[in-house]
């Protein structure tokens, strides 16, 4: 490993994963925190559990801004664990000289998508530190969710499941990006940005089979195959003309030479459901904003197991990676 | 209000309470969060919540470092509502450019802390952010405890109860303080930084009649005096003699004319015990290295409601005030 930290070791991929395991893991080892789900399951599997640091430059963006993306992150992340989102702690550290008006819009945002989720902050913590110890604005939130299907496991893909994409892919990344090179598209490019428990409990209520789901944030869709692939010992081949992607997310990815696959989402995730639920999945997804083009992506097989392989619509095959270097930092 | 955010903001007592309720508990506006405990009682009782984030300059200090710090501040909340440390989280935004080595430090103490109480790091989230977006490294933990005696509150506070300090206050922020000046003293002034659920066990194990416990950090013990006061409604007539307050301590604050009683703790409580055991609880509280100088300092009347006396030595009386202005910001 480096002496020093790198923005690489923050970006949801091959390094980030290293300096976790290397630092973190190693010093609290446990077995609730091996299990790498998207949120720790506790107290005898009722309740989920789980934290997210919020840091985005810039502050407001379009489809959202920090209160808000603080808000749906770790909303996100305990829904993703078929768990309600109930009780919420807030920690800010907030400059000195910051707005008293923007930090009155941002923790606006957050009560409006608390109330989405019907979660409420039981407690909080606010910090002030001295001019340049912190740019601007960062939050923490911390929730417990009260499980509503239990199993619900990144463990636990297998071939009988077939993989699909809640909706299109790259919003996010692409938004922020945009937003801080000064680019400006005719289109409406705005972040994904949503709470995604309504959506998860209208599968749950219909009784899909879900093996296990995870919101594409940082490291993006490839970030979460190649963990799904490692976690469950399988191979996922993806059919990369089946990826939604919109037609500006595409473009900014082709001038810059970016994969939307390793852009992060905070509005849209991936699902692994028992393969004959795939089709009413996707259709139920469609019945909201926020899942308008969700698609069938992949399928489960044993051939290359641990990896995640993209196959091409002309049937060459070339494998999808853990996105790696320094990719965009301070984007969630 | 102000227009834009201020130091003093941040400083635990007047101005801090103030942006909390104008814009926090405004937005978030709920039963739980208005009981203004050290962590909210939640799932019927049976589990205590609370998060903290931690930001102290320099991040290692005579008795502590901010991983130390980060582990006993949030398990010392749960403890201070009767509940056992069990699960925690721990979220890290670093610097690039930050020592690895220094990480790793922080992080062994983190992992000895949690030992002590007994609880572990069940999810994290590690966030690098580039050069100059934040001041080295900050953490958040958040934690859930197993309330092992219900009906502890801040709220209860009553004349059948007597007030006790758990050891010599200041020594936190005093030496917080002198480390950023550069002072050197001759003798071994250090931080109380440590876990208190050991001691909170005890007292609970031998029956001790508690009534309300709070750790004295920011705004120090006159700011949880007066919380009390306000809180339920009483008059605290603290006997100022009684004070513990260690010689290192009293000449830094008759130096740099401080208040002892506004410096923060990070390892000293308050406790309000039913008076019969009062002196059991000092007994108990001096078996500990960390309750030395635990002592009785207060009596609970009626004669000023919300309003904390102290009693000179030579019988007069003055009101000891919530802090107010710019207290030592990045202290915790």
């Amino acid at each position: 490993m480096t002496k020093t930290i790198t923005l690489a070791q923050g970006n949801g991929g091959v390094e980030n994963a290293e300096l976790i395991s290397n630092i973190f893991y190693r010093h609290f080892k446990n077995p609730l925190l091996e299990k790498s789900e998207d949120a720790a399951i506790i107290d005898s599997g009722r309740l989920a559990f789980t934290t997210d640091s919020f840091t985005v430059s810039p502050l407001f963006f379009a489809g959202g801004d920090i209160g808000k993306l603080s808000i749906c992150g770790t909303c996100n992340d305990l829904a993703m664990m078929g768990a309600k989102p109930t009780y919420m702690t807030c920690a800010v550290m907030v400059e000195e000289g910051f707005s008293i008006e923007a930090l009155n819009t941002i923790v606006t945002s957050m009560a409006k998508e608390l109330a989405i989720n019907g979660a409420t902050i039981v407690c909080g913590d606010t910090k002030v530190v001295p001019r340049g110890a912190v740019d601007k604005i960062f939050i923490n939130t911390t929730g417990i969710g009260v499980v509503q299907k239990g199993g619900i496991s990144s463990n636990s893909v297998s071939d009988k499941d077939t993989i699909i994409l809640s909706n299109d892919i790259g919003r996010h990344g692409a938004t922020i990006f945009a937003a801080r090179e000064g680019m400006e598209f005719e289109s409406d490019l705005s972040s994904d940005c949503t709470s995604l428990w309504p959506l998860v409990e209208k599968l749950l209520a219909e009784g899909i089979g879900i093996t296990a789901m995870r919101d594409a944030t940082r490291g993006g869709v490839a970030a979460v195959l190649n963990e799904w692939a490692k976690q469950s010992n399988i191979c996922i081949e993806v059919e990369e003309a089946s990826l939604p992607v919109s037609d500006t997310v595409r473009g900014i990815c082709e001038i810059l030479g970016f994969e939307a696959t390793n852009l992060a989402n905070e509005g849209t995730f991936v699902l692994a459901v028992k393969s004959h639920d795939a089709p009413r999945a996707v259709e139920i997804l469609r019945t909201f904003d926020a899942g308008q083009n969700a698609a069938i992506i992949a399928k489960v097989t044993h051939q290359y197991a641990g990896k995640v392989v993209l196959l091409s619509p002309w049937g060459s095959k070339r494998f999808m990676e853990l996105p790696s270097g320094e990719l965009l930092p301070r984007i969630c």
